[in-house]
């Protein structure tokens, strides 16, 4: 079925970049504070075509990339946040709730590029093959593209940061996308403001990074 | 309320580095094939150590990995897959079937560690910020980390499999994890027997990767 040779040679990644690898996994951080300069021309599209390199169920590659450019569809955006966000607020209880106002949770007005992104679960790419049993995992395929999109971006010196505290159909309608997509997530884009090797939440006292276990069985 | 210093010089990442992370995008692979020969000792925990480097909601750091080791609960994974995989045949209509058939999408036999990953939904940990309106990035946090451990291991030279093709409530109940926990998926390491730059999916002629669309709004 196949005529041309399968196995390639491919030289193996070396301790230097391994380490280099290490470094951006721990220095990629969720961004809030952004320059307002723009990116170089076509540094979008050129992430979006490393972040479709992720992995995906069945070779489904699921993943719906929506550049939100004009001012209205932005301030529309915004303006679900500040409603999804007040509400969070006033859910917190007692000295958290003061903790929680104290924090910045989104770049939405610095950042220069925003995407939003869904998921196709209907997509007939695939053929459904791995999804019959998990069909979440058709987002979950969504979810590593977008984690690709993070590293790729983190390793040229750019700034990401998933905005999550949103209503997920108002998101699709806002942006006038197909009503069957699944929205995943709202990333802001740019060059960040400052360089943190510690987390923003951790830093401001929310919560702390804790050790992992493995369990045996 | 922080007294150290918060920002950091961070080198940059260089070109060749960037090079080299956009090669190990494109080489990491879904892996079927394994060596049997073992992971040196630590390296399972050293890879978890990197995949909690990933970003997560409200910092919740909700993954719990699960080393499956013993041969009773490694059979029932596999009685497991093969009822799944087996309706997942029965499902697949005409000519498909055949071609179905034909692939081989688990390296259960020969992989030497298995890990199955599950999200921890209920976690105090990151007091709930950034969940309310979307809680299911509390698994989106988790298909991240495993994410993360798949380009970590195949930077050493070692493949990773993901197995979704079986049912979460089934898996929950043969590892005798907590029932809340939600299985996100069963992971396959090992030394590929095979290198390979194209997917098997679509060396094996059952899908091919498209183009990549960028919509604007």
């Amino acid at each position: 079925m196949v005529d041309k040779p399968l196995v390639h040679d491919v030289a193996p990644f070396d301790p230097a970049f391994q380490a280099e690898l290490a470094r951006l996994l721990a220095w990629r951080r969720d961004v809030r504070h952004f320059r307002p300069d723009p990116l170089p021309t076509g540094t979008l599209d050129r992430l979006i075509g490393l972040a479709a390199l992720a992995p995906s169920v069945g070779l489904s590659q699921p993943w719906r990339f929506v550049s939100v450019e004009t001012p209205d569809r932005r301030a529309a955006i915004r303006a679900e946040f500040a409603r999804c966000n007040a509400e969070a607020l006033a859910a917190q209880a007692g000295e958290r709730q003061a903790r929680y106002a104290g924090l910045k949770l989104e770049g939405l007005d610095q950042a220069p590029d925003h995407l939003a992104v869904f998921a196709d679960p209907a997509t007939p790419q695939g053929h459904g093959l791995g999804r019959r049993t998990m069909p979440e995992t058709m987002a979950f395929s969504v979810v590593m593209a977008v984690h690709t999109l993070w590293l790729a971006a983190r390793a040229e010196g750019i700034g990401m940061g998933w905005v999550s505290i949103l209503e997920p159909a108002r998101i699709t309608a806002a942006l006038a996308v197909p009503a069957a997509w699944q929205f995943i997530g709202y990333l802001c884009l740019g060059y960040p403001a400052e360089d943190h090797e510690v987390p923003e939440l951790e830093r401001l006292g929310w919560e702390q990074r804790g050790p992992q276990a493995l369990l045996r069985r």
